[in-house]
């Protein structure tokens, strides 16, 4: 990005997470950016429609090689955010089904964690985070080209998480108990039964918060320095000494 | 960032800036970070109560060198807008007199465009933004701290601009104008007198896109192509065929 500092967080996913800085929606995303300003930049890799399979090949080419990254900023965390498009009914050309998503999910972490993986980035930590439920009373018209529960795909993220060791959002969770385990209640937190609305991406990003305060405690934003100091630390006679760039401990 | 796709539009400034991603107020950084999704990363490099004295070897550490260019994604728009704290009366160790705030922004702008420069850019274009007027009835506790009618400082802008030839977001007369060139009526744009609140950074926004639709329509976001394609285009048995990057044109 022709800038050599700063770090980043990066949010990869589908409309859930390309919505995310929408106008008026309190996305996620954009507070997330707004609660780590000069701290790590926040990066919208959120791609309206895509499932995993989709997926995979476009993060092949926007992630880093580790040729690339030596001369690059760090994602010192990657929010892998995948489901409510792969759960489409099999007619739909989305429709990946559980047992691919799994593997394809899989197949993402690894591209990551795995030494042998020519984008292995042994600073960047992991989060995947599940589908939240969908509310087919709101979705009745379309109720046909998606499968309502979810929980399938939603438990499948939690399996991988644990098994891969990562951290883990389960959105699908906290947003069924938010809604009283009543499906029609889902509707104060989806605007049309899928996508969030501003309730529900504040439950979305207090999700993000306590999980890496939970699994990555080193990456909450209260822990990190801004990399240039406030203005109150600048000594008007030492400019150039007192802006400094701090370097950002890896732990 | 550890990826090597996508370019930029980089926000330079102080508070204005930073300030443009905070939640609920409409911000103009997360805006134009969603109007630019999937086609330039709209990054945020606003520093609160910086002036243009301090802003400068801040911006010597994070812009790339040309050397560190050749490695990283391109910022196609460098957006600096200062003006607020530089104009602070004498007694603030904020301020800048107006001579030596002309003298910053031209060596801003020579940093990027010189060809002699270490930071030459030759794709990165620019854009000056004027500082906002001040309403010094919102800000009467505050009176003797900053110089009220800052149109000096505005004025300068504007003329570095022409001088320079890069774009010029004149944000101190539309919101003077929107006020209907009454001081108290500025209160409908500035929260505190001096801060832009949602109606004000809807006006910063409206006027960053007609600043670039008039000086660089080249990166008017309805001109860019997204660099991945939309899921509608992809083919289900050829998919890493159909999701290839695009290389955004360079004009």
């Amino acid at each position: 990005m022709s800038a050599n500092v700063q770090n980043s967080i990066m949010l990869f996913g589908d409309s859930l997470t390309q919505g995310g800085w929408e106008p008026g929606m309190n996305g996620f995303g954009a507070n997330l950016a707004h609660r780590y300003a000069r701290k790590l930049d926040v990066i919208n890799r959120g791609f309206s429609g895509y499932n995993t399979e989709w997926g995979i090949p476009v993060f092949e080419q926007f992630f880093a090689t580790r040729e690339q990254q030596k001369d690059l900023q760090i994602v010192r965390l990657l929010i892998i955010w995948f489901g409510a498009n792969d759960s489409c009914l099999v007619q739909s050309p989305q429709h990946v089904p559980l047992a691919k998503f799994a593997t394809n999910l899989k197949y993402l972490v690894n591209l990551v964690q795995s030494p042998e993986s020519q984008y292995y980035s042994p600073n960047t930590r992991i989060i995947l985070a599940t589908p939240p439920p969908v509310n087919t009373y709101q979705r009745k018209a379309n109720l046909d080209a998606r499968d309502p529960p979810l929980l399938d795909y939603a438990q499948t993220v939690k399996d991988i998480a644990q098994e891969e060791e990562v951290g883990i959002i389960d959105i699908w969770t906290k947003m069924w108990d938010a809604a009283g385990h009543d499906e029609q209640s889902l509707s104060d937190y989806l605007y049309d039964g899928l996508h969030l609305n501003g309730a529900g991406y504040q439950l979305m990003y207090d999700a993000v918060l306590e999980t890496i305060e939970k699994t990555y405690p080193e990456l909450h934003p209260d822990r990190l320095e801004m990399v240039f100091p406030g203005w109150g630390m600048i000594d008007p006679n030492n400019v150039v000494a007192s802006v400094q760039k701090r370097e950002q401990r890896l732990v």
